[in-house]
């Protein structure tokens, strides 16, 4: 996708050799008009599978996702990281493990929200090692929901997320590959990406 | 607004007498439709305003958030409840405390994405004692950027937060004010507005 390539390129910055900070445009503030592009182009790449819900995880996925959802007309859910008190009970959970926050995290969603048979695309800004996705698709299975595939806005090639979603029959959907930011520079996984 | 209101009588759960449950369309399942229309709404309501950025805390004001910047054509600032990795300095900051989550959290945007004169319009899925809204402004305070005003998506009328911004001087666009949640009900401020 050019516009997320090029603002990887003129926005982000590789801060070690496995972390790329987007916090221009993804993650702390957020560029709207990326965002919508975002979503047009998930729903543009699932548009055959007739998803009925997208999903995602608090706080950096609610963007992608809910313009993915507004593209689909369908309702976003987002799982939650901490219950609320209004959430304590018929919820499903999941244990992730953030890496770049070095804390797991239980996440939930209601089982109100999820139902046996909804369609589900998994969207999230960050695919790295996984852990996500894993407990999304965790919770998927608890809800007997089923997992059309992911959209990814960044995937980190070099971390075996994708590969471990991949190799389990997930069709995994990613905007941009990076397949490495050694010495401060970003490879894509297909070179003629790159802007 | 017509459509939120709707919303809130066809899926909104009073709990008790001050806590009305919208995790069907607003702050756990999303309502994409519902919260384009809210972003197009506020942005009509401070078209004059030349508002520069879109500033919300995560997770549940990033939805409204989100789509009001995108009708304004600005980026969204969404401030972060936990210091990731890749942001541990040359950020401002501010203590919330949140009565529904019964902790104290510090909330903080980093420097680089408010700048001085920015003239702001902060979101918020919830206005009920107005703590989060007094760290957004400590922290437009610090980074010396103008706050034009406030959307709010449900203001909750018997707590004082409304009041306390109001007598400060800002202005405060709420799209449903709720007087009151005796006894399960749902009363509105202005009652000709009740669906």
């Amino acid at each position: 996708m050019e516009l997320l390539l090029k603002k990887i390129e003129q926005e982000g910055i590789v801060l070690a050799n496995d972390v790329l900070k987007v916090d221009a445009f993804l993650n702390h503030q957020m560029d709207p008009v990326l965002m919508k592009e975002i979503g047009e182009e998930f729903a543009r790449l699932f548009s055959e599978e007739k998803i009925t819900k997208v999903v995602t995880i608090e706080s950096s996925g609610i963007g992608p996702g809910l313009m993915t959802a507004l593209a689909l007309n369908v309702p976003l859910v987002f799982a939650r990281k901490k219950k609320s008190i209004t959430m304590q009970q018929d919820i499903y959970t999941a244990k992730v493990y953030s890496f770049t926050k070095k804390e797991e995290n239980e996440i939930s969603i209601s089982h109100k929200w999820l139902e046996e048979g909804d369609k589900v695309l998994i969207i999230d800004d960050f695919l790295a090692n996984g852990q996500a996705a894993l407990g999304l698709l965790s919770i998927m299975e608890q809800a007997k929901a089923e997992t059309i595939g992911f959209g990814i806005v960044i995937e980190k090639s070099f971390q075996d997320g994708g590969k471990i979603l991949r190799d389990r029959g997930y069709r995994v959907e990613s905007l941009a590959r990076i397949q490495s930011l050694k010495d401060g520079q970003i490879k894509y996984f297909n070179e003629e990406l790159t802007v």
